[in-house]
This record gives C-alpha cells, sequence and structure tokens, in this order.
C-alpha cells in the first residue's frame, strides 16, 4: 500500500523594509489556500518568512533590530495564518525570527516551526550552521551578520512524529552540511523540511553566479539521495530592496530527482504527489544504515571540529 | 602563485574471465603512457583493475577465487605498472585484491594503493563500505558478493602527503556515504581518488536505469563541493563476459563542476589542468569547518549505526 500525499512549498518573492506584517502573513495566507485547493495537507514556507532578510544591514542595538522578531508561538502577527491553517486543515512549517526569554535573559534565534494540520505546535528548530560575520565586512554593498543578531542554536536537529511520517527541520545554510541531514535520517525523518534566504551574489570571495543555483540544487538533491527522504525547499527571493536573492525551491524525491521547481522569483506555490514510502527501498538496500554504516572510522565527524593534518 | 598540475583518469573497459594479468597490465601501462604523453604527474584507474570483476560470480572455496588476488606490493603481474610509472615518473592509484598473511591468517581485502612520481608506495587503503551480500541472493543474473570474498578494511580513511599535496583514497560503495569524504576532508585531502565497478542494474530493487549515473555523479559532485576537494573518479565499465557496467568516470572540481568526463564505455583517458589551490577559497569561507562546524550536535553520526526513532 503506497502513501500518497501532496505536499506543498511556498516560495515568496520579495519582502521590502516597508512592508507591513499584516501584508506579508496575507501573502502567506493566500498561498496557503492555493496549496490547500491543490490538494496540499503540508506547506513549507522559507525562513525568516515575516520580514525583510535584515541580517543584510547593521544595526547595533536591540531597539534597532528587535522590530524583526517575533515574541510567543504563535506571534500576534503569525495568528492569521495559524488560524487558516488550522480551519482547512493543513499543516506548515515557518521560518521566523524568534526572541524569547530563557535561561533568565532575552535570547534570540533563527527558528522553525512546525504545525500539524489540526493546528498542534509539533515543535521548533532553531537554526545550527549560521553563516556570515558578527561584526561587518565593511566595503560591501550589504553584509551577510547572522552569527551577530542570533545564537547558535541549543534545540539539536529533533524530528518530529506527523500523521504523514516523521519530519525533520532545518534553515538555509544547513543544507550546506551533509551532517545535518544524517542526524535527522538517524532519528528517523523521512521529509526534511527547509526554508532559506541566499544572496545571488557570494560576498565572500567572487565566483560564477549560477554556481548559486548549483550549489544549493546539489546540496537538496544529495541530502535526498543519501538519506532516502523528500526534501522540501523554500526560497524567500527576489529583490528585496535592490537586494537579490537566488529562488529554485523545489522538491526532491528520495532518488535525489527535482520532482517540482519554481520558475519564478516571486511568490509561487509548486506541489507533489509524494509517495511517502519511495524511500523505503532505498533505505533497505544501498542506505541500508544499519548493515552498511562503520561508525567505528568516523570518528573524527564528531572529534574534531577543524582540519587536522595526521603526523 | 596558483599550483597547475595535470591528472588523468584511466577508464578500462571490460576485462573478460578469459583475459590474461599480462594482457590487462599493458593496457594500465598504455593508458599510463598516453596520460604522460598529455602531462599527466598522477593518474587514477579502476577498482580491481586487474581481473575482471569478480564478486559477480558465485564461488565457495578460495582454490577457486584466489586466482583474482594480489600477493606482494607489487604482486608479480604489477611490477611491469610500477616500472613504466617510475620511468615516466608518473604517480599513481591502482585497485586490487589483495591476499595478505596477518594477524597470523590469510586475509583478503579489497583494496587501493598510492604510488609516487618517485616510485615510493606512499600508502595503501582497504575499503571500508562493501556493498552487496555474503550468501548469494539467487534468481538472479549475477551476485554481488563483495562481503563474501572481503573482510571490511582495517587502515580507516587515511590520507597522504605526496609532491603535489595530500591526497585519500576510496573505493566505489565508499563515495555513496558523505562519512568518507568528511573524514578525509577533516584529514587535509584536497584530492579524492576513487576506482568503481557499478553494474548498470541495481539487482536489489527495481529502478529507472539513468538512476545508476544519476547517483554516481551526484555522489562526487557533493563529495567535491561539500568539502572543496578534487574527485578522480575511474570506472571499469562495458560489458564483461556480458555484465554491464556503467562508465562515467570523471573529473570534478572543488566547485562540484564536472569538468572531465569519459564518453565511452572502453579504455579512455581523461585529463585536466587542476589548479589545487581551488578548493582554498571555498574552505576559507563557506566551508571553513573550524568556524562552522557544531560537532556538538552530530553525536548520532558516530554514536549510532542504524536509525533511532527518538521516545
Amino acid at each position: 500500500m503506497k502513501r500518497h500525499e501532496v505536499f506543498a512549498v511556498a516560495q515568496l518573492g520579495p519582502i521590502h523594509l516597508a512592508d507591513s506584517r499584516a501584508r506579508t502573513v496575507n501573502r502567506l495566507i493566500d498561498m496557503l489556500r492555493e496549496a490547500h485547493g491543490r490538494g496540499a495537507t503540508w506547506v513549507t514556507f522559507p525562513e525568516l518568512a515575516l520580514t525583510t532578510f535584515f541580517p543584510r544591514y547593521i544595526y547595533d542595538t536591540p531597539e534597532e533590530y528587535d522590530v524583526f522578531f517575533e515574541e510567543g508561538l504563535p506571534s500576534p502577527a503569525m495568528v492569521p495564518l495559524f488560524d487558516a491553517a488550522r480551519d482547512l486543515g493543513v499543516g506548515f512549517y515557518l521560518g521566523y525570527a524568534e526572541k524569547v526569554q530563557q535561561d533568565g535573559r532575552t535570547r534570540r534565534f533563527n527558528s522553525s516551526v512546525l504545525v500539524g494540520p489540526n493546528g498542534d505546535i509539533l515543535g521548533k528548530y532553531r537554526k545550527i550552521h549560521l553563516p556570515g560575520t558578527a561584526e561587518p565586512i565593511g566595503d560591501l554593498e550589504f553584509e551577510h551578520l547572522e552569527k551577530r543578531y542570533f545564537e547558535v542554536g541549543d534545540l539539536g536537529f529533533p524530528t518530529f512524529a506527523t500523521p504523514s511520517g516523521r519530519f525533520g527541520m532545518c534553515i538555509c545554510n544547513d543544507r550546506r552540511w551533509p551532517e545535518t541531514f544524517r542526524v535527522m535520517a538517524l532519528r528517523g525523518a523521512e521529509v526534511f523540511m527547509l526554508g532559506y534566504n541566499t544572496p545571488t551574489r557570494n560576498i565572500h570571495h567572487h565566483e560564477p553566479a549560477y554556481l548559486r543555483e548549483f550549489h544549493h540544487r546539489l546540496s537538496l538533491e544529495s541530502a535526498a539521495y543519501q538519506n532516502g527522504a523528500w526534501v522540501m525547499g523554500a526560497a524567500k527571493c527576489g529583490a528585496e530592496d535592490g537586494f537579490a536573492m537566488i529562488g529554485g525551491s523545489m522538491i526532491v524525491a528520495p532518488t535525489g530527482e527535482v520532482v517540482a521547481r519554481a520558475a519564478s522569483e516571486d511568490d509561487e506555490v509548486i506541489t507533489h504527489n509524494c509517495d511517502l514510502d519511495m524511500g523505503a527501498y532505498i533505505r533497505r538496500s544501498v542506505f541500508d544504515f544499519a548493515r552498511h554504516r562503520r561508525i567505528e572510522h568516523y570518528g573524527p565527524i564528531t572529534q574534531q571540529t577543524g582540519v587536522e593534518i595526521p603526523e
């Protein structure tokens, strides 16, 4: 018996500094309704889906940047989206900037939440692989200051039991690290949900622009294949106040094949009727972890952070 | 200052059961000379490059299958290749079936050796991720009995200092496991050398034939990109006594881009003038392991072999 279910990825076009939260949430709700109308029971929204990608700007005090953060879950701005999803019976992944009182202090994370089709909050993820820098590089048309505004996530890579199987969540730069997906797969994830904001230009070094999309796609294809899992990748893209980001939202099958792909750099819903058992044959044969993995030879992966040249 | 150096991959067409070692070694030497004539200082040959891919056949006693194994390094059959390479000043990777007296008993491994341009043996690797089964599946046109004829490698994933930088070696099915390349990269490898024999048909389950080449390519592209390293992949391919194997030998740049690719399923040399510093910018930015890896969240990768569903 096959477990077929329609999944949607809701790509967001630009959100400008001047755009209100209410306007943005209405765009999300419009796409939620479209996804539902096309039969979807799950929607993946992008990273930091409620505001512009603010880590490109330099702010010095919390008073300046707290405007981009959400408090509470749902935060006041999220309530209409949570209500609409519960009314439609659609589950979703949503990326947002999280401000929370924890350990007796104010903490800020680049987070995502997984909400079930019945409206239950199934869990949170806090981004672990923060790219960029804490201090501005300067002399650039934009910065990438995630290490300035966010702490490294403290929840690991959890997985979540849902009515449609076990899901895992990650965010943007996490996708370039095979460790991300392997940990989730070892914890039973069959679907990886991922939002991202990826500037079209790599500020760290010169490289051909086409490599940005290629590296994104390569990361998702290999994550899917090497773990026999579905990948849902949702971009925020296009030019936000003139700063361009790649699109390329996609759904990747457990064979590593891209089965749905956004063709715009604007709001766009893509869907696929996913066979949730498709990865099972891969996990029973080539990627039967229990039979083939050789952890006695993997030690350096968890014993050392950087390169160490042997004697 | 750029470190440019020409690397060659020498793909082998079929070796039939009736072919002599001497004939096969002459084919390797012919390709070695061609590679040298095209400016190469390093050649990567395939896995089990001296015989047919014998794990497809069922043998019951060492008397039957020891004919496929080499003893000594160089083994008698390898001597003309070692001599020719040293005379030309070309280093190489060669895959072979290794029979050795070790720990007071006869042991057999699916091995590769790295020989420097001056003829020095720089080191060995013994295949860790053995695919297939120990007992025949039966009811197939061919088997895949690597677990029957070989022990799991006992040398880990070593890396080797060479006049051209630090190299790592792996074999065939190792390439499907990102752990393989990550361990070598954490030990400083800038070039991954890899030989393989990959049947065109997946005997474990039905899948479209084109996925075999796609999964091979995806594995090599992602290994290169995620580690900022060069990948040299050498196939033995074509139909050996009627049993078809994929070609697709390739050189992949540290950007994940295929820069040279074999177009035949026969003996064929491909080369590329590799910028050995090309990966450096990747390892200084996106994949600066020391700055970005978060080993405190990678525990399951080395703590558990198979999937474990959390409570």
